[in-house]
């Protein structure tokens, strides 16, 4: 067992490979700098968030934080992301907490910036 | 007229405000930095596509770059905006790029990185 938190990177989930591709390397500088940091999905795509909190509970992790690869809330995450959560709660005896979506955070409008600043030096390449 | 490339950067739209609020403020950075970026949405939100590029023509722009302010492409991204948009560029004479979608770009997996950090210092806070 141990005191560590979880922190779960939920996204959505698709059948194309490349759109679950994306948030791999999307997630990749996170799974490198925190070790107790794993990628699940919603839906559609595996591992499931289930499935992920099933092995967590396994290695003994009893806290989580999940944390929504979306840019902003709409019903996913107003409806159902909290039904799964409160139902795996229960299921398994932990703690999950649903933080606000990576996209509310000031940190992704400086990177948008960044993103736009590339597009333009490409534009005008 | 102007030779200038004008910036789009196209979120999906909601009919829920607190969504658009969320874009609004990812954008901020973005129009405060680059005066020749606007917001536009796909669907369910103003100003549309259409409105931006007719305005925007109306004002001497004659290239655009649409920046998707989107994780990944979906089947928006692959078929629905490049529908728009063929449709746009024959509507207004205009020449229309579409970026790959934000999330496609290293500073975005950067950003959520960082997004990690503060929620691991609000977890253990």
């Amino acid at each position: 067992m141990t005191t560590e938190t979880r922190i779960i990177l939920l996204a959505h989930g698709s059948s194309d490979k490349h759109w679950c591709q994306t948030f791999e390397t999307l997630a990749a500088p996170t799974l490198e700098a925190v070790p107790q940091s794993v990628v699940a999905y919603m839906e559609l795509s595996t591992p499931s968030l289930e499935q992920v909190i099933k092995e967590s509970v396994a290695q003994g992790y009893r806290r989580f934080v999940v944390l929504p690869l979306f840019l902003a809330a709409g019903r996913h995450l107003r409806k159902d992301v909290p039904a799964m959560i409160a139902t795996l709660e229960v299921t398994y005896g932990t703690t999950i907490s649903l933080a606000a979506p990576i996209g509310e955070n000031p940190h992704l409008g400086q990177a948008i910036r960044y993103v736009v600043e590339d597009t333009l030096e490409a534009s005008y390449g």
